[in-house]
């Protein structure tokens, strides 16, 4: 049974906290065996990352065979039937054309008094995508990161997946191909994560990681965060529903479920205005769960994380959601543009009846890797700016530099940073 | 003597890949130390706050002298020259005006399909500053925090400054006066980190913690990431100077100098495509030095991680310091803006003979939180966009639904999450 609030409860604030404070995932502390295995790597390079994926993964990859080759890429892709192959190049090209509207622009300007001041962006020269293997391995998510590192000019992307008992999804491998990513390893694990950062004889190191994966995963893009960038330390999967009385209680119920069969931790929360409409959805996703193939995880994930809350007024549940920052938040009422002003963190804000979150997580063309565990409060989903950088630039002629000359070597002085000040004063005529 | 290469020496590859991977700082292992701070910060909450600093800043400060005062902010500003005053107001305004520039426009837009899409930019609510103490207690970095926070939109502000002894710089608290910085606490280490990113009863937790530190904010702002957003791990400043025969050799001594006075690992280097200015600088570095009153943290920071380095064109310059990805890039060459597309990786990039990296420290109106260690392959300089997140808007009508459904369901059926493909085939009146 999910737990059920209604915010007139006096000891509501208690319970609320409780919920957003819940820990959704086991919080194993693996700081230790990460920076072994990052240590191991960095020593002996390929060999240990040949033992350890054969230790971890069950697979028996040799050191000739850690590249997935060309020809094993295109078979794969090739075995893949043809509807899901048009599905991924929708997907793709989707994805492809919102991402190509992020692309930043340079700007630079000369002021008034003649400096020239601007910015620039370039992209990433190498970029390592992780992609989970087994259970959650995603060839959705496969395009949700390569798609916005093709768009932002990102020149190499190395792929890393793991090979659980030497198996792989080959829609994966689809996905990578459409995508036009063609140097795989078939690594994962810290392991994987440490070849990316510090490079083995035949792992050329990149410059920054991303993707999903456990927290060994987590764990080692936390250490090696300074080495190369990272995108974000991902936790479990959330959607939060806000729905008044124009919702439809089965669509409710059926974009709590399509969150809740994540597992891991996933968490569905419904906050309503209508009593009436929490009492239905609750029925409702007992009803709808028992006909899901998969029904024990999601109703595990219901059961454990799922919330219902009933509040006065959409204002008092714009206030919830803003402190809850759910990564999704579908906004299921009648007024949905009116209203999403007030929602003021959140990942991913889903308009009206007619937006289940699924769609946004395959073909709606936003990205799909979003901030989990309230991160929302300051951090964005992934997207072409996280594959590119900014340069400053600056410029003075003779006159700006002089016209400026004073108040720098003032500050200067004040940080006792004599020779900043020469540097100025140096080059003034007087 | 800072080191001397030359591109066409034979050995060169191995020097410079010594040099680029030499380390600058003890990599002092203080993990253990932060996470006990952190968990006593999180467990004692104030008690703990006023127990450490008074302990690692040999301060004195009681649970409500933790904040400093208005007045006592009023009257340590009041107290600073007025000339001093001025110039800290001119650097104010000219780093307003250019980042008012970089502040984001939100897109939505509606695709041929009818599918809304769009991206909206909303400030972060609540922001930690960190300022470090002591030597390095520098007010233009409170601008350079303070002021893209307040562009974005930042509605808390909260500052942390330790006063090791009980003393702050009185210029520290015109800086936060001028920026409209009121909340300061007189703090640092690892313990203001966590304070900031857990909160206490007397410190409300922020959700994001920028500015330098070292080693232990350094550790404690990795250990708290996720918990909070951080702006980046700051490392050793850096320039790399690159000049051509028509550089003043006294006037980049200057800048290479100015660059070593900030001690702490600070690296200069020179690249040139003209042995004789090589020369020429080496010599007009020493006798510079001479000169500085602090002259003995310049000239170790000069001697032990300066380097000279002869290449044979500007094309191979380039090369090298795109390898070198440094924080500030001089271009003292004849053509700086016809060159400056060939530097690709560079936290700024300062165009020709009149702008010394100095200007930029401090009223240029660029930030000088920029990326260091090499980082700027993959990290931007402190910008409005730090202090603000996207998030991503979509909105279907049945009609756009419609027409992605079979694509979407497709690839819910690939990825076995069949309560995904449920929750957009319930919507279809079929």
């Amino acid at each position: 049974m999910p737990i059920r609030l209604d915010a007139a409860d006096s000891d509501f604030e208690q319970r609320f906290v409780q919920l957003l404070e819940g820990k959704r995932e086991a919080s194993k502390d693996v700081n230790d065996a990460v920076a072994s295995i990052i240590a191991d790597v960095r020593a002996r390079g390929d060999a240990a990352v040949v033992e350890l994926t054969n230790k971890f993964d069950h697979a028996n990859v040799a050191l000739d065979t850690l590249a997935i080759s060309a020809e094993e890429i295109a078979s794969a892709a090739a075995s893949v039937p043809d509807n899901i192959r048009a599905a991924l190049q929708t997907a793709h090209d989707r994805i492809w054309a919102h991402h190509a509207k992020q692309k930043p622009e340079d700007h630079i300007y000369t002021d008034p008094l003649g400096v020239t001041l601007g910015t620039r962006w370039t992209p990433v020269d190498a970029v390592g995508i992780y992609v989970p293997g087994g259970l959650a391995s995603y060839p959705s998510s496969v395009l949700m990161n390569a798609v916005p590192a093709k768009v932002a000019g990102v020149a190499r992307i190395a792929m890393v997946v793991p090979t659980p008992n030497g198996e792989i999804n080959p829609a994966i491998l689809l996905a990578a191909q459409i995508a036009g990513v063609t140097e795989i390893y078939r690594i994962g694990g810290a392991q994987a994560v440490a070849a990316l950062a510090y490079g083995t004889a035949s792992i050329p190191k990149v410059d920054k990681v991303v993707g999903p994966g456990n927290a060994y995963v987590a764990t080692a893009k936390r250490q090696v965060f300074g080495q190369v960038g990272i995108d974000m330390i991902a936790g479990p999967s959330e959607v939060l529903v806000i729905a008044d009385g124009s919702a439809n209680p089965a669509w409710v119920a059926a974009d709590l479920i399509a969150q809740a069969e994540h597992g891991a931790g996933a968490q569905s929360i419904l906050v309503t205005t209508e009593k009436g409409l929490a009492d239905t959805v609750d029925a409702e996703v007992d009803r709808q769960l028992a006909l899901l193939p998969k029904e024990e995880i999601a109703r595990q994930g219901w059961d454990e994380f799922g919330a219902i809350i009933t509040v006065c007024s959409l204002d008092e549940a714009a206030i919830l959601a803003n402190r809850i920052a759910s990564e999704h938040v579908e906004l299921a009422i009648n007024d949905p543009q009116g209203f999403m002003g007030a929602i003021r963190h959140a990942g991913a804000i889903f308009l009206g009846h007619h937006t289940p979150e699924a769609i946004g997580d395959y073909v709606g063309g936003s990205n799909h890797v979003l901030p989990t565990a309230r991160s929302a409060r300051f951090a964005s989903g992934l997207g072409v700016l996280d594959f590119m950088k900014r340069t400053s630039i600056l410029g003075c002629d003779p006159s700006s530099l002089s016209a400026l000359a004073e108040a720098a070597v003032t500050i200067a002085e004040v940080e006792a940073l004599h020779g900043h000040g020469r540097s100025i004063s140096i080059r003034l005529n007087r």
